[in-house]
């Protein structure tokens, strides 16, 4: 048994951080690790699914993992739409980088920054929402979403589902809340595809920088990331090659922000989110 | 087995959504139910811990499910912090609101969105972070951060430990950025003490708003919300007064939302991210 455990262990960390920290974990001697380390470790992206559908119990269940997610202060500042239309997903896909994930999704579930629950609750106290306008509000909302989103994306994955988060559920802010009917005070943060994977697609674990280029001891340390990042280059772009992608990370890194207009129509969320209530004053 | 594992699921839900829910999810039959949905669901904020340490396999097998969480393009716009040294901890817990919890924190793990590490790839590529500016920039710091933050919770909790997060780390940004000798284009998006649990200090399950106030099908709605709004907040009251708090959720986002002045030094959060670099055009 325990070597079972610690051959998953050193599998699980070498997809994602190369044969280097396996070994070092190894010769640390204290195995740290579980069931639910395991299916962390083990996430992928899934971008190609059966058409079987995830039940009403299994979406229940992922949504009850969503909302036992920390919330700031408990105000619970988050919703989910789950999308299973097949006309509103090809509209949705059309709204989101045409992607066939959303387009043939078995579930789409739309995570939502949440601030009209708490306008129709002031309302109801004859109070106006006065504090919507705030960045830090705005960001309440989104942590509080995301923390959600984070907790159901494991809990599909625990079932044997697979899942892709969706971005690009963000490039059109205002055509996307008409078509969910987003109130004022609310607005779509990330998605999440959700179904049973087909095994015919590909879905790799993908390697990350190295635990010690984004763990810092008590203070931000820039330069000592740089051998690390240099290291993950090289060990992602023999990854990316596999894949048939693009194999250089820091380009991808240099491409989306040392290029102007590479965030296309992502440019203008600040007057999207004005639009939709969230002035970020 | 099969008893346990139902009885499990049956206080786990009834804890979070009361009894209603337990018996509804009982009786429609389908058992969706494991170790990592247990995990969530059995979340609480731990304020009080033992003086032991987190070990560094600890650490970092937290860390390494952290990064093992989605990332927007996989650009792993994040990194973390790890404050351990007692004196930090004092400064930092004077500059984010006076919490015992951080004061005495066995382990702080500040969750930082960064676009730092983007800035420096630009620059040895003789580029600059052209696009560090906008709201969606930050937005994807965010995300990604808060994604990292929630599966190394989860982490945490896996192995015993207890966690709670601190929003209030963003109520002096300017502040805390010099204490963590943060870089441009970067911020502390929130915080997480990590530590063993003092069994002496109380630490409930909170409950939540019904799955059904939360999840909306295909459309948003808002009025469908309020039947369920009103069941929580009989629910919670009785929770709160066990607690000795102020026994109304309404009246705590309210509070929060329809009070001028509420939020206190985080309206300035606008500015503070100013001058992290951040210009949320």
């Amino acid at each position: 048994m325990t070597d079972t455990v610690v051959a998953g262990r050193r599998a699980a960390l070498a997809l994602r951080y190369g044969t280097a920290e396996a070994e070092r974990a190894e010769q640390a001697g204290e195995l740290v690790w579980n069931e639910v380390l395991a299916t962390q470790l083990a996430h992928r992206s899934v971008r190609k699914f059966l058409p079987d559908n995830v039940s009403e119990e299994q979406l229940r269940a992922i949504v009850a993992a969503a909302s036992s997610a920390a919330s700031s202060s408990n105000l619970q500042l988050w919703s989910v739409v789950a999308v299973t239309d097949r006309d509103r997903l090809g509209r949705i896909a059309a709204l989101a980088g045409d992607q066939d994930a959303v387009r043939n999704a078995p579930l789409l579930l739309v995570w939502i920054a949440d601030l009209a629950r708490a306008g129709r609750i002031a309302e109801q106290n004859d109070r106006d929402l006065v504090n919507a306008g705030f960045v830090e509000s705005a960001l309440l909302g989104v942590v509080d979403a995301t923390l959600a989103a984070q907790n159901a994306a494991l809990a599909a994955e625990s079932l044997g589902l697979g899942t892709v988060y969706i971005g690009a559920i963000r490039n059109h802010p205002t055509e996307l809340a008409e078509e969910l009917n987003l109130p004022a005070h609310s607005f779509a943060v990330v998605g999440l595809v959700v179904g049973h994977p087909d095994p015919t697609g590909s879905a790799e674990v993908k390697p990350r920088l190295g635990v010690d280029v984004v763990l810092h001891r008590e203070q931000y340390d820039l330069e000592a990331q740089e051998a690390g990042t240099a290291e993950y280059e090289a060990r992602i772009s023999a990854f990316y090659r596999e894949q048939g992608l693009a194999d250089s990370w820091t380009e991808r890194v240099v491409g989306r922000f040392a290029t102007p207009g590479a965030l296309g129509v992502r440019e203008g969320l600040k007057e999207a989110l004005e639009r939709r209530g969230f002035d970020l004053n």
